[in-house]
């Protein structure tokens, strides 16, 4: 029994670092296919693309040994709301390892073409973004509400610079038609990081849930 | 033992039904989002905002009933894999939902505004995406391999619609720099609904998942 338990325990911590683990691989993905735009890295881009399928293997990883947690160790109430969430949080990451290979496939494209404007704020809210990311792993396997609710504090900001690029982009549109594509892409890139942003949002919610028992999810205003 | 066996039966056709009437509520809400779209019915965009909140709450309590069964019931193999899975697509469907709440909000900054030009492309590839969405579901309640493997096929047309669209309206932008930002929100709304159909593929990989134990997620290429 002593025996079984510590490795029960071996195996939730296992998952905690597993978790943890396929966050780092993501943030990383998420910086160097910021890179990539910024300076104009092809190679790099091309780099982020392939190394997806890193992060979904440990996605296939993280929910075999959830299952296997689930179907052999008979998880207490707060153990299986951990699992469970932990199998809720890696289709969250999964899904944001895909925005940052968008990312890089909107930066391919855009190398192929003269630069349109020193990127300034796309990097500044990539930067936001990944913050939040990291935040909310950490805030779930600390089980920390304090550092989950900063998470969800942040958000607003990231709507406020999505809406802002959107403004300049569209301006940088109506100056010249041949610039229509490459802000359209750009656009995207931004909707992307925003998009982890609400993703590293559900993760946040779902940590105040599990410690608190109380589901803030869907209590605050839709996002765009 | 009986009786205990009978009444889990009748959890798990709840859970089934329950993801059923949840993706029904979402079919219409796209739908509904779409026509206030293609009809300027600023009052029907605003409706599908305000029942977002029954999607959400559909969520909460599927995920409740998940939780209970895992923790009460103690479900085989099968069964546990059923109900884990469950746990993700009402994920899926939760975001999925998100997104028509997104068309609704841009058909309403549309609405403030001239038509731009009457919508073919766009309620056409709403229309493969609720298809889409209405088999994955289908392909999961009766744990269908053929139909889940059909959800799969359609995801291309859907990304070729989603660029045809993407050309035409930076045409659109490049005509007339007033039409910009509308075109804009009209791109927006095509990724939405590409999203929506990456949705629907991530729920009939999990179906094929299910049912053959082979995991076809993370096989095939990567989305934009």
């Amino acid at each position: 029994m002593e025996h079984t338990s510590k490795q029960y325990e071996a195996e939730l911590r296992d998952l905690k670092e597993k978790l943890l683990l396929m966050g780092g691989r993501i943030e990383e993905l998420i910086k160097d296919a910021m890179q990539a735009l910024v300076n104009r890295d092809t190679d790099l881009a091309n780099k982020c693309i392939d190394r997806d399928h890193q992060v979904n293997r440990l996605e296939l990883e993280i929910d075999e040994l959830c299952l296997k947690l689930l179907a052999l160790r008979q998880p207490t109430a707060v153990d299986l709301r951990f699992i469970t969430l932990g199998l809720k949080i890696v289709a969250d990451l999964e899904r944001v390892g895909d925005l940052g290979v968008n990312i890089a496939e909107r930066a391919i494209e855009l190398n192929q073409e003269p630069a349109l404007k020193p990127y300034i704020d796309l990097p500044k809210m990539a930067q936001d973004v990944q913050g939040m990311l990291k935040q909310a792993l950490d805030a779930f396997v600390r089980e920390d509400v304090d550092l989950a609710q900063e998470v969800l504090n942040s958000d607003d900001e990231i709507d406020e610079l999505n809406h802002k690029i959107f403004e300049e982009l569209v301006d940088y549109m109506g100056r010249d038609r041949s610039n229509i594509k490459r802000a359209c892409r750009l656009m995207f890139i931004s909707r992307y990081l925003e998009r982890i942003a609400d993703h590293a949002t559900n993760v946040a919610e779902m940590v105040i849930f599990m410690v608190q028992g109380k589901d803030v999810r869907h209590l605050h205003s839709f996002r765009a």
